[in-house]
């Protein structure tokens, strides 16, 4: 049996979940704690009772949320293919499916606070750095395992996140699905030639 | 003999300077027109006079200059390697030497700014779109000079942007150059290995 989440912790996951919804849509500046308050219906006590840091706090916490969820993304998609091309190529295909549902808002839950808040405060900044090696980890260790040498492995690991990521912000920009369409299938192509030559 | 710049026009230039430097640094939320107009030394009524429609008006000429800036860096690269992969490779040191001597706060003069307002403004999301575009544009072209076939091309333009744009991301996060270093790394072998298939 397990049990049952608390009052208090249904709570906090709601503030959590609503705050990193919004910081992915606005940014850290555009967001603001009333917004958060008002959008999970929740007493201002209560949010500075569960994040006595106030917005910063509450940043991390949205920031470990929303880079989790990608990490499991990422695990599920490279169990569910055999070939790495294919499951990344499918990842940026997943990525696409959830901009266009959300007009373009959505993408990646860690990058508009990355880029507007890595160099005015360190938690966050070492949150994000974190998750983004996370997920390069994820693509190497798949490339590692099927026989690619580490150095190239980790650099193409790098080459995988840094060009989904830019293609996200392209999408965001063109409002198509384009960008990300073009990188799934270019790496797609330079990871199975990649394999092919350790064959 | 080329007539001097009036004393508005230097004044508009000095005022879309600082908003291109700020907006880069900080992103479109975190840059308020008071910080702009101290950081210039213009007076509140020149920001209006030149810039009628406010921030989001006095935006797109800073995204417009910092994008420009970036296309010739871009062609200056291209001209100055004869190799593709050598030109992408040297663009992405370019990238790191900025990038480390800003303290990691410069890089991309419009990713924040886009990831932040695309979809607030249309306006900065066109301007983004636009140069976004344009710089795949000079890549793909070069491209197409050495006989890489259109569709290839056009896809391998789009995933050097776009990796360039995530692992300046990367970069800024981590606060170290060692993305943008891995990326050029493996643009450089990809751009090479498709050219000699060519020959």
């Amino acid at each position: 049996m397990t049990a049952s989440p608390s009052k208090g912790e249904r709570i906090k996951a709601r503030v959590i979940r609503t705050a990193s919804n919004l910081l992915q849509r606005q940014g850290y500046n555009g967001t603001g704690l009333s917004q958060i308050i008002r959008e999970s219906a929740t007493p201002k006590g209560s949010l500075y009772f569960h994040f006595p840091g106030g917005k910063e706090e509450l940043a991390v916490a949205a920031l470990i949320a929303g880079g989790t969820e990608i990490s499991n993304k990422l695990h599920e998609h490279i169990t569910a293919e055999t070939e790495p091309g294919h499951a990344i190529e499918f990842a940026c295909a997943a990525l696409a499916e959830e901009l266009s549902t959300s007009n373009y808002e959505k993408g990646c839950p860690l990058a508009t606070v990355a880029l507007e808040a890595a160099s005015r405060s360190e938690p966050i900044r070492e949150v994000c750095a974190s998750y983004f090696q996370g997920w390069q980890d994820i693509v190497y260790q798949m490339l590692l395992s099927r026989n690619v040498e580490p150095v190239q492995a980790g650099e193409l690991a790098t080459l995988a996140v840094a060009s989904l990521e830019g293609a996200i912000l392209l999408c965001r920009a063109n409002h198509n699905t384009e960008p990300l369409e073009r990188v799934g299938r270019q790496l797609r192509i330079l990871l199975d030639s990649t394999l092919a030559q350790k064959k």
